[in-house]
């Protein structure tokens, strides 16, 4: 096994609307490829939006990032990058979800990252709505707490929807503090903005040392001086980025669930990651796409672009 | 209480498009409303698709079908019935369903009908999925299986999916046959095609007496002839009639979960309706209009239309 | 002035998207234009929906049927017949209207009329919604009543909407046959369907002696018999042929303001056309494409074939 | 009747996309409804585009703003108020308009707002074109004229169109001044740029000593300045606030008729609002929202919002 | 090697709406692969539209091909036949074209395919424009002459365009004759209609003995009837079937670049193929899917249903 | 020929949305017109796409510009201007584009542009992709290089693609420095940014004197330091000015081949431009408009709005 096997084909030998669609050209293994075992990071898809509450359509979001990744290159624009060059990437396919039940889809997406995380892949993951970041971390941060880093226009720290239900879109991080899988104190919450129905989630993150940046904050500060804190609650250990799309503003994602106007554009929207240039990032996804309501693709072709910028980022940094 | 409060306003007294939109801008009771005791014909949304496998968006169908049914008139265009005269028909609102719990919301659904058929109000249902009637049958057929007449392109005749599901929009009527609520010998399954990936509904169907005309059968022998086979079948005892909107070719419907192509077109979608003439309906569903997929609202109309054409069966013979 | 400079050019001199949209890529003459003299058939865009009383957008209508018309060729497929060169055809562009007032219009677009009709051009109007037939029948019939024949869902022979108002595209041909611009005797509707709010408009029709056939009897009889009844209606004289593109199954046409399902597929909507081969046509129209809610354009393009068709028709007989 | 009958139903007992669509949730009360002597803040619709001299569709506006405002949830993002909780609120409704006539549909709507202004309620109108304005001013203004605050990218101050049609959606608040119902010296327009015919809507604004911040000032000083003359201008009196959606980019706010590039953001929009803080605003209105031209919602999401922004404004101070 | 691995995951494995997209879910093998040896029929992208000469866009068609054939299951509907079972199936990915160079395209595109003929592999190619029949041909009838059947609007059967260019999208056939590629004696074309410049296509093909069934034809006389003469055609030797997605009405493909009012519905288009059961079909192609014209991806949904019934054909019989 | 017949017509006179689409409403000129020896500034239309690379549709950009264009009015907001009482200005109509061949084209198209530079007359293009601009220097610059600025998000500066073809929409500039038709020490490209293959265009534009700014530093700067900057390079002599659409960001530039997130505002768009007066310009284009991939319009509403800038530009000051 070469390692230019894991370099995707230029536009010049198949153009980019050509071939069968694997996160920005990379080859795609199952799960039982030998190959496996020289994947430092893995591009996974988790077609599953059994957390939403509102409007559906995430489970369709792979498919769609796929296709759109397909304009990607090889080199970043600013640093050059070339992270295809930089460690071995892959398409390690999508987790077989259960549409049927959360339950069931909860387990069948930790099982499915369990052995990859054993075999020392660093996963970045396209949703599917926000409840996959849930059982991922529950894979990645089994032995210890991480830092948390999210981009997003809601908090989804709710404990609970319909009388009692605990797994949605709207509760996975206030799961994940209570099972002890992210460390509150390094955790912090970028773009938070909207209608609200009450404080139970910000009562939640201030008992708790949650760190909420409201996007009137990120703009009346701007960018660098936010992330420079973000990157100080981080710190050097480990830490999971988790990006909703909705983050950004619906001009330029208007396809996903629950959109918010005020948001950022999409420049601004790069811009926050490449702040996090050396934050050791041991996991990170990108969720909410939901391809029903998109306009002509440009939320697939944000977020795929989005996808690139994280890949980046975890291609220059040790998890 | 004047029987004039259930007339629909007139395009002349207020446009089509103004006006909060109710289905066929009938009335909208509440829950305690003392007026639901006048209502012979309620309708009533179900904004729920957690039985959908494949492409979901049917939650959002009583909204999509509320705003285009704006657009109906008062008569019918053939038999010149005047059905909001005939009989009291009010928009009874929506089933509040719990999207997070397939379970629960079965539960609700049942709830919310049964008290409505406890006052003797026949319920006109506008999905969500196909799932949805099991409940609606659990209310409307709890003393007595009922004869049943479905439009579709599938059976939903299967076991589980997914390793063991019972309940999926796959699966209604194979648990509404064996939960006594239809009576199989009474039921007759009309439109069926697409591939498949077994037997196993055909093998049920055979097994318990339903018959099955599948597409071919219907272009070959011409509407009339199958419509009178199943007038024959469903006899004189009251029957529940349930459209799947993806009966129709995916042209005249594109906006629904599981499209199937080679279908009927939208005047042999009402030819088999008219068909029905004198069948006592005791409740009836039109499901799976997923807006998300429609083009134009051209799958919200047709089934607004549709379902004016049910409500005239309903408003001109008793159950 | 030669009449090749009235042939369209070729996709192979210009391929089909290119170039200033005319209608089918004939010369556009300005009302002073000496080549006037020449025309005998003139197409005019009446890019006005000031009669709409449901969904707007009709006024849209010309200028998508001019782009969609630059991909007819030169032949009729069935007969053969070359229209542009069997007589002088041109683009005469639109009247101008004036979107504020539903009486100052209808005077611009029979001043727009009048002059061409003088000089022998017999008008083959784009609209606009129905209305726009009245103000172009008070030119070209204003000597004599005409023959008239209806394509259509709807009757358009209300007499009046919103308490009073007698300019509607619902109530033109009432106003027409009151104002003898049309023999009643010589008229037939053909397609109507729908639910209807009551049966004004039928009445009188029959004590008019208007026929009208209604679309269950065109599938009942078929086409070819309909249409020779049709033809004998409208006899020798001349005849004023009205086509409204909701005439068709929203399938096939969805961008109009009041589309009605169960119609007729778009090989139909040719067909009838077809049967009417020596009728002698003295103006025709083709109305209601509404393009803010077509998809993807197809109601446009079926709109310019049956134009199309129309022309030849008139091209293929004098008037 | 007790005050919570006023509150919305929370997602946890209905989901946003189930129920009839009423603004925001809130109780839809008709003309007679008793409980119209407790609503503080009505909101209403005007469906209605008869003043629209380019692209219609306004009419449609407030079904979709009613549906996308099924999103809006209870409290605001930043000031924490919970208006529906603060001030009684209900959805009265639409105006019926009459398509066919602009001067019977301004009559109506002044008929509709006389009554409810006399009761006290402060309205907050959905259109609709901007000419909607003119006739809710004549009723909200009857007595003494009022300050005015209008954020668009047109002035709408020409005096007439088309060769003297003085009542079109870009002539309103040139009527508005002439008739008193507007204190030219407490006015002020904010956003205004896109090509121009002439400069005769300028010379009256200089003339009369109405204040003109075009989008270049806006974006030159930033907006708390450019607010802060805003509210200088208003003054302590109450103000009559007007948002034409065309304000924004069409980035943002796609659907609309007559859309300007170089406009603000999302989040400038909301600013400019917030920025109002205090002003006492008697009666405010959110139009030109053009369904047909909308990409996917996401202008009547915004328009929603924007709404919800302003409810807040006029809940947190008395007019 | 086991044969199971050529058979699709069931959706109860993994949705249909997961998993990286390739044609009907079948195993992607590369150029090099070795089980290649295995492969009976291969499924094939030609991602390219370099012969079109009016709206592009069908370059896009394998891609969105693929992602709709992930709804096809297992078994044919009416025949019963299971295509993966009965024959070893594979996709063997896109041909690389060069966007820029018409020549080099065809040469590539005859490249990619004839090592896979040497080998025995039986190739359904998924458009691309029509001029991607003709390499196609080029590899699989060097070395004698083919029957042909096509269905579609157009013949293809032009000399040149634009003053001389031999290679477009509407001269194909005509090449593929005088290359000696088809045997004009055995060769039939079915559905042809729309305008046409002239009649120089049917004029070579009355000279060459080819058989064009127009569409007037097929719906006078009725596709059994049709079908036997174009079996009786194609007689006992292998044939190339072509499928211009174009054959069908705009209503039901609206996604495609020459569309022609006036067609045959999906069942209809579905009917011709299985009225050629038995006929041995060496290779064949399904042409003309331009995405960007599509509606909700009705077309490309149609397309991979119509590559199934291809696929059964080819399945059931030798070639 | 009085200069008022080349004033397009007042909104008042013909309601945009009227007539047949000339950009701007302008006089349409044919190559013979005697009018042409009046006109300064000629607006020329493109249709081809022959040098895409990705996804294709640009060859219907002039038709969706010239239709958007007629809501352009006769005044620049900030300036003043009245550029069509500035200078005379004509719609010269399409250049007839071969799309079989490249070659081909690129002679047609430098062909129609000689004959009109030979008569003084200034071309202002409507793309077309972007290698549309070389063939219209080779006419512009026969004589002498010109200055060249350029708006896009790349460079276009590549050798060539796909293994040698030295004519696609990534290679027009390095053709045209090399074939000195610009002279690089004043030439600049503005806004470059996304994924890159290798550095192979920075290079070239290194060892050329090529000003390359990307987006970062345009962001970091500030528009009016930069564009000082630019017009520093351009200096005093002619310059042509190219502008393609993907320089925008994609939100409010959708419909365009190869887009790229993290672009500037369309307030920013506009204002690149006008940081430009009183450079000389000799010939400009805006480019890469692919209607196809347009969301309701908005692209080629901004890509009128952009020509119309540039129009102001050129009639503010010669060439």
């Amino acid at each position: 096994m070469s390692a230019t096997d894991f370099i995707p084909a230029s536009a010049n030998a198949l153009p980019r609307y050509a071939g069968v669609p694997s996160f920005m050209r990379l080859p795609h293994l199952g799960a039982d490829d030998p190959r496996l075992a020289e994947v430092a990071i893995g591009l996974i898809g988790v077609p599953w939006d059994g957390g939403t509450t509102n409007r559906p359509g995430a489970r369709h979001g792979p498919r769609a990032l796929r296709d759109a990744s397909t304009m990607i290159r090889a080199q970043h624009p600013v640093t050059g990058l070339r992270p295809f060059e930089a460690m071995t990437c892959a398409d390690l396919g999508d987790v077989p979800p259960n549409p049927a039940s959360v339950l069931d889809s909860l387990e069948r997406i930790t099982a499915f990252y369990a052995p990859l995380v054993a075999m020392g892949i660093r996963p970045l993951t396209a949703g599917g709505d926000h409840l996959v970041s849930l059982p991922v971390l529950r894979a990645v941060a089994r032995d210890a707490p991480l830092g948390f880093i999210q981009f997003d226009s809601h908090t989804d720290l709710f404990d609970s929807y319909f009388g009692g239900e605990k797994f949605t879109h709207g509760t996975p991080f206030r799961r994940a503090v209570e099972e002890g899988l992210i460390d509150p104190k390094r955790m912090v919450q970028i773009g938070i903005r909207g209608t609200a129905y009450d404080t139970e989630d910000l009562d939640f993150a201030r008992a708790e040392g949650i760190r909420i940046i409201r996007i009137e904050e990120v703009f009346a500060r701007g960018i660098p001086d936010v992330m420079a804190e973000a990157r100080e609650i981080l710190g050097e250990a480990p830490a999971y980025l988790s990006y909703d799309i909705d983050f950004v503003d619906p001009a330029f994602a208007p396809g996903t669930g629950t959109p918010e106007v005020g948001g950022p554009t999409s420049f601004q929207a790069q811009q926050v990651l490449r702040e996090l240039d050396g934050v050791r990032i041991a996991a990170a996804d990108l969720v909410e796409v939901a391809p029903p309501f998109d306009n002509g693709g440009i939320t697939a072709w944000l977020g795929a672009s989005l996808m690139f910028e994280i890949l980046c980022l975890m291609a220059a940094a040790p998890a």
